[in-house]
């Protein structure tokens, strides 16, 4: 290997030099990105110019980023990046309810309701009732899980979106199981949203053609003791963006039965969706 | 194919998402990006705290960037993603001076001068005469190229990081050939320097037990109507960074002898160094 540069030998020429006190872990991840990002640059021959925008787009995507927005996430989220992570480490037995991204609009410390409250709080949309079981791989309910819950209003934005226009934690609520392992809440039938498509991410996203939205679904986070947390959402049937979802989010588990209720409840909707939980910490 | 996500089959979920209006070269281009990220992901194992870790960091690496810096090139440029940028699209014939990185502190205008010159305006560190000639690949002199030539001062810092301090123009200045394609001017010999390294650049370098240092070198841009731009530097000879440039700009041909003057001439130091340019645009 030269010491020098040369295009034949540049992925040697950069990973050769490594310090022998290199963190163990850094040295294999940066000799592989190295690796695959050399073989990209030159698969497809890049110009000068086309790493000039490349450079000028991730500084727009890192300036844009503030405390209401990770657009970084957002192209992670694009590039079936995001989903591929959380598969990787989040291989789970068969039966066990599948992860899926968590995206950026989950709030901590939602409040906690009662079963059958409605935590949808700014009266617009069609009302839902949703409601399942927690249980194990045995099928045993598993007590005292919680299950935290966020969806868009019926105009596709999430409280934190609107902090001026809707209530506080709109569309959101923790519910504690009891020994049963079943849940049960009342809120909307969720709306399908574009991503924030106004910054670098979206003009990425135009140029390849590629639509900003995500198909309708309710975000659940379940914990319990003893059980490997579960991020998920469940998609809503029919949803005319399911098999293009922008962030990859869909398996086909994950979508869930949204059935027309004439039980003159004044519910809408009916939703029924069962998680079950692996062992492991969460 | 699945249209949903899976782990295995990441790839072509991901990359058959393009839509038919796509531009093409963006196609071709993301269509490796992904192929290419998501090897490195599964290569790797990449965790979910480390995935943060790097959206965190891209994300400092953004939003660090300013008027007087560009993280994402530093970083571009110690991946050695910046010479093979430009190798690849700066492939000449034997015989031909060979491109290396422009780096971040050209300036454009800088001051036309007289051959014989002298460029370094503070009256630190030891005076070098720099001469050559610039030719063809058949050996003709080249009449009318400007040779735009820049360097750090004694204490490794070009005039635009220490404006309040340096002269405008220090170690800097065009000079403009006659017919026998000769240039001639004096400087100093230049210092090793670190890259900015206070930034995350900087703290990866660290994790990987690098170190921020470029050899010593003198810039060069050399322009003539009808030739391809040469951006070049040409290193002195024996500089202890010149097999660990942080930026892997050394290439062996553009390591220019260092001669000790003993002509009573004033000037301590000689560096003589010929560019020949190949025909092309600008
Ligand atoms: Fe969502
Ligand atoms: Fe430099």
């Amino acid at each position: 290997m030269t010491k020098y540069f040369t295009e034949d030998e540049s992925v040697d020429t950069v990973n050769g030099r490594m310090g022998i006190d290199a963190d163990d872990r850094a040295a294999v991840v940066m000799e592989s990105l190295v690796r695959h990002l050399h073989s990209f640059v030159k698969d497809v021959g890049i110009t000068q110019a086309e790493w000039d925008l490349a450079i000028d787009f991730l500084t727009r995507t890192g300036q844009i980023c503030g405390p209401e927005r990770q657009e970084f996430i957002l192209l992670s989220d694009t590039l079936g990046i995001s989903m591929l992570v959380d598969a990787i480490n989040h291989r789970r037995p068969t039966g066990a309810t599948e992860n899926t991204v968590v995206g950026p609009f989950h709030v901590e410390g939602a409040p906690i309701r009662r079963m059958g409250d409605d935590i949808s709080l700014d009266g617009k949309g069609e009302s839902c009732l949703f409601a399942g079981q927690v249980r194990d791989l045995d099928g045993h309910p598993i007590e005292g899980a919680c299950v935290d819950v966020w969806s868009d209003n019926a105009d596709g934005y999430y409280d934190v979106q609107q902090p001026d226009i809707q209530p506080r934690w709109n569309n959101r609520g923790r519910f504690i199981t009891g020994a049963d392992g079943r849940y049960l809440f009342r809120g909307i039938k969720p709306t399908a949203y574009p991503i924030p498509d106004d910054g670098p991410v979206g003009q990425m996203l135009d140029r390849i053609g590629r639509h900003p939205y995500r198909p309708a679904h309710m975000h659940f986070l379940v914990t319990a003791d003893g059980y490997e947390r579960l991020v998920t959402h469940t998609f809503v049937e029919g949803d005319s963006y399911l098999e293009s979802d922008a962030v990859f989010g869909v398996k086909e588990v994950l979508i869930a039965t949204y059935d027309r209720n004439s039980d003159g409840s004044g519910t809408a909707w009916s939703s029924q969706y069962d998680f079950v939980l692996t062992r492991g910490s969460s």
